[in-house]
């Protein structure tokens, strides 16, 4: 898939240096190659690299397929813009956070422009956002196919969306349960990073096989991927992940491990897992003790068996969907890959 | 147009009730809900009503351009939600802004929830605006079409934001000029609220016709729109217009009356108003000097006039548009209208 990320690269480097270069304002130009530097700017392109594999399971590729996927990773800018600011992360990519990035080059840094830095960062993940319509409906495929395919994309943002709202709610939800943690994961990152870009691809393939495998199994290996995330957000390496292995606690995220060490703790563990997620800041030695729990009451075995079935589980999905079998390669070598990367 | 308000506004809410009414989580459910009722509730429905129009220009109308102009509403929740919370503002259309009511339904008006309930309306807004184009894809029209409306819309989407981003970072620009003023109402109004959903309703009967004329009278008639927003703005009456008479100043809004106020002021003058609208709660008496300013400088006439000028073009352009003559006529009749009305 070497192949198919540099295309992927120079299709978005191209989409996105024409928008700096054609924006008649300094400001919006300004803007713009903010946008254009932090999409450009890592990120392991699997959401495009997907969608173009969803396209070739049917079709061979070409040029229209690679200008096409760029939507989905595009649309990675328009959501963790967002997501910092909500979050108040200082940190993306090794690099600080867009509304931070705002901060420092247009606004130098004022402390009582903090606000005005966001609203700024909000209005740019807004471009982002149309960028993905455009780059999708000037691909130059046949209109019948880009209306499915943008109606596709336009489900998966409201299905974001959706995940986004549970799971920013969570934190003050006393009441979450597992069934709403797996709505978050099954909206906002199985739909979102696996099984719609897969989904969006075999689309302007134009197929006219069924697609309900290849649904089933991005969504398995959608939720697989989150676990998978989870354990690196907590037992993971800061430098390789370009982000602090704090933060998931730090921003009280209710995942799968916590939740799992909650249920099978002692009412001590309990709570300090409780109060550890609310503190906003745990110390050195409270993160320690978090892992500990998270090991010592089976969650992290948990987790890790649970992931791996449900990678096995894709596999099985793939197996049974159509398409060429080079690609169904791929997609089965994805699934043992996804729960062991270390980013 | 009572007719086609009508049926925008039986679109509108047979479309939102079933977000409300598809959706299998309660919060969803809660957030889909205010959605609806802050769309539903009041607005001029101007923006369907030129898409109708625009549409009506060169074919009859039915069910699908009803359907399909609810984008350009439902698009005024997704900007209006994003622009209360850039501008802190706390009244919208009469009632509390998109996220206070977050606060106070969500959160019984928690007072550390506040950014949080920031977050779930900055969301709501990406729902909003999956929503536009969703709405217009499903409308029934040929994908050809569809594709076409649907790359005007994310054109629009663009430019707005664009408008946007100059509009917000203009209250820091000491080097703001009429030049830039213009850019955005270009952008942020004109375009997207007269004649982007023109176009967009004449690209969807797939008229064969040059839109040149259309699209100047959409710009003229945009610009005049917002002069004589900004003239309501300050001398309007707060009970018709739903929100603060002051909340102009007070956001700091460098209209094309302060501009020019401040360009043919006394140094004295220049130096209050500069320090009225920097200073986020003007007393009653400021406010009453900065409208005497407004007046003595010559700067009122001159908006008033420039806006009579820009109306008496639009209706010279619309004269030379191809189209029905009945549509013609209300577009006529509108650039009237428009520059007279008092909300």
């Amino acid at each position: 898939m070497g192949h198919t990320k540099l295309e992927v690269e120079k299709s978005l480097s191209s989409f996105l240096t024409e928008k700096v270069e054609t924006s008649i304002d300094p400001l919006v130009t300004q803007v713009a190659s903010l946008i254009k530097e932090f999409t450009l700017n890592g990120g392991k392109r699997i959401r495009p690299i997907l969608m173009v594999s969803g396209y070739s399971l049917f079709m061979e590729p070409d040029s229209r397929i690679y200008n096409a996927s760029i939507c989905t990773e595009i649309s990675q800018t328009y959501f963790l813009i967002q997501d910092d600011i909500m979050d108040q992360s200082m940190l993306r990519r090794g690099k600080p956070a867009f509304h931070l990035q705002v901060l420092e080059k247009l606004y130098r840094n004022g402390n009582d422009l903090k606000h005005h830095a966001e609203s700024i960062a909000i209005i740019a993940s807004d471009l982002a956002d149309s960028y993905c319509h455009q780059a999708l409906l000037k691909s130059g495929f046949d209109p019948i196919l880009l209306t499915q395919a943008d109606m596709e994309l336009s489900n998966i943002f409201e299905a974001t969306g959706q995940g986004q709202l549970i799971d920013i709610n969570s934190f003050f939800d006393d009441n979450f349960t597992v069934r709403d943690l797996m709505r978050v994961h099954l909206w906002k990152t199985a739909r979102y990073t696996i099984e719609g870009p897969l989904r969006m691809g075999a689309i302007l393939s134009g197929t006219k096989e069924k697609l309900q495998m290849l649904s089933s199994y991005g969504y398995s290996l959608g939720l697989a991927f989150q676990l998978h995330d989870d354990l690196l957000g907590l037992f993971g390496d800061e430098t390789v992940l370009g982000k602090s292995v704090k933060s998931d606690i730090n921003e009280g995220k209710k995942t799968l491990l916590i939740l799992k060490a909650m249920e099978n703790g002692t009412s001590d563990e309990r709570e300090f897992l409780s109060s550890a997620i609310r503190s906003g800041n745990v110390s050195d030695d409270e993160f320690q003790r978090v892992k500990k729990i998270v090991e010592r009451t089976g969650s992290l075995d948990y987790s890790i068996d649970l992931s791996k079935k449900l990678s096995e589980n894709s596999k099985k999905y793939i197996a049974r969907s159509p398409g060429r079998q080079d690609i169904k390669d791929f997609l089965t070598w994805l699934s043992d890959y996804i729960i062991k990367r270390s980013s």
